[in-house]
């Protein structure tokens, strides 16, 4: 049985939306993996049984708190993952990690890199870590990214940390699908400051500063005091929160429960203000128009009669030769004619 | 003939893309405002009109400088834009105002008023204000501002301020379309501070602290401050350029040279290190793909098979009834069976 699942794990064909979401439910988190890795496929043959299946699980989801996390390379994003984690598994709850790395190309194989070094909680039976290979338009992020989410709440896990790598592409999107945003930066050289891409700041609900340990200390009181100030001159997104800057040590495992208290305090806020439910509402509905738009894009660029024409219109476009508007008037009629053949 | 065109201005039948082209190169104002009235037009006739104009003016495009500017409400915008117009034609440019407002519901009449309050720009013989009522989503801001972008180029307008109204919907579509963001703040209340949403000012390439006059000149140099600190915070999108804090008045007209020579360094940054022109390639891309997109939702949206079943589809995701994928799935198959009957 183990190993004919592990087989199944890599032969896509074999996938059983019916018996998958009975193992799911019962946080299975092989088949939990299994159930990811189906709904993140683009296979035509497996759109059908995804949606089966998380149709099937949609009652057992949205329970979750959805921390997103995010931070430029250095910090410890990892190193405070596991230990938050570790934390929280202490606490009773049931930890999912979903680390989100798009530009796979631009940062190595961060994730992997990531996933062992949270080795204690890869190993812990009540957490999940898996990397997620969001695409890069929205509707892949939505696809690769919230349908995990949804998956890791209905097998059971209470907490579902999704982890972007800050470079800035994924973190608009994930910071969709989340209740809040966590940044984490460090103390060091500007460099490092520097190194946070514009944008990610400003999706921040809660920035954290770690390494406050040993010689840093000083450091990184003045970082959360300069943050805490540049902050204050960009209007929160809710009317009921301010963005609190924390210091933490991720590796002396100090500052985590405080953390943890303003994650619960921001839950708390977004759930009595029914900003959580009206949130939850828009992000479905942006998911929803999200997969239309990638489904029809992806059939233009895949039609023979379109596909052909595309890279020479957009070398045409960016030349500015031909505008985009007749550009994409040319690609439209063409697909359109295809259409009414 | 006055008249004539008076009329023809609102009955859009009588638009002639052949005409209009040569009486826009002349830089004949009434006919640069009906051109971009086609422009903006969603009616599928003047579509192929519009093209055949902007695509016969495409050589006259890209020559102009196009700062994007944006503030809160009351920090002085239109007075800003005014005076800063006015010192512009003072110096030989001829100047073009793009209002954008997608938001009139929340901001109110903000542009009429605006464009009643630039009444010396308005007047003058080598100025051009035109509101441009830029649909919700980035192929909106895209027809309706590039296209008027261009066309205001056309007609010989070498400097095109794209002005938003600082609510933060539009002002990332537009920081798409133009190759300098500048944001204008002013001192007063932290209120006026916290009005800026968040994300603009990540977007800006200049700060403009306004209202540097009489009582607020130190709560200006305090607010000044205070940006460049957050600034210094964040990465700037250019390697070669920092964002600068630049104090004026535009009540009292000082200032403002120095702040369109730190303009004219920016767009010399830019066109030394070859980001402008990878800029226009990348927005002119970027504007093919939101029309496509426009379009392609726009079928769906109005085709009455799909059109129907839309909201219905929308209120199932909100309330958690049926996942965003199944959702789509159903929308997708209905339209793709009609294309195939």
């Amino acid at each position: 049985m183990e190993v004919e699942r592990r087989s199944a794990e890599t032969d896509t064909a074999k996938f059983d939306a019916g018996e998958m979401a009975v193992a799911v439910r019962a946080g299975d988190r092989r088949a939990l993996a299994r159930a990811i890795t189906l709904a993140e496929s683009d296979h035509p043959d497996h759109a059908a049984e995804a949606v089966a299946l998380i149709d099937a699980l949609l009652p057992e989801t949205g329970g979750a708190i959805r921390p997103g996390s995010s931070g430029a390379p250095g910090v410890g994003k990892s190193t405070f993952i596991e230990t938050f984690g570790m934390y929280l598994l202490g606490q009773g709850h049931r930890v999912a990690v979903l680390a989100v790395d798009p530009t796979s190309r631009r940062s190595g194989g961060s994730i992997l890199g990531d996933k062992t070094r949270m080795d204690r909680l890869a190993r812990a039976e009540q957490a999940f870590i898996r990397p997620s290979p969001a695409g890069n338009t929205l509707g892949g992020v939505a696809r690769r990214t919230g349908d995990p989410i949804a998956l890791c709440e209905a097998a059971g896990f209470d907490v579902v940390i999704v982890e972007t790598v800050g470079v800035g592409q994924s973190e608009t999107a994930v910071s969709g699908l989340v209740d809040m945003f966590l940044l984490i930066i460090a103390p060091g050289g500007g460099d490092e400051l520097q190194g946070i891409k514009r944008g990610i700041v400003e999706l921040a609900d809660l920035v954290l500063v770690n390494k406050n340990d040993g010689d840093l200390r000083d450091a990184a009181s003045r970082i959360a005091s300069e943050y805490q100030g540049a902050l204050s001159l960009l209007r929160s997104d809710s009317p009921d929160w301010t963005v609190p800057v924390m210091r933490c040590s991720a590796l002396k495992e100090t500052g985590i429960e405080n953390i943890w208290a303003a994650v619960e305090r921001h839950r708390e806020m977004l759930t009595a203000s029914g900003e959580k439910a009206h949130r939850r509402a828009r992000q479905a509905k942006e998911t929803l128009w999200a997969e239309i738009t990638e489904a029809l894009l992806a059939e233009l660029r895949d039609a023979p009669s379109t596909a052909a024409m595309i890279p020479a219109l957009e070398t045409e476009v960016a030349t500015g030769n031909v505008s985009p508007r007749a550009a994409a008037q040319q690609l439209l009629g063409k697909s359109k004619r295809d259409g009414n053949d």
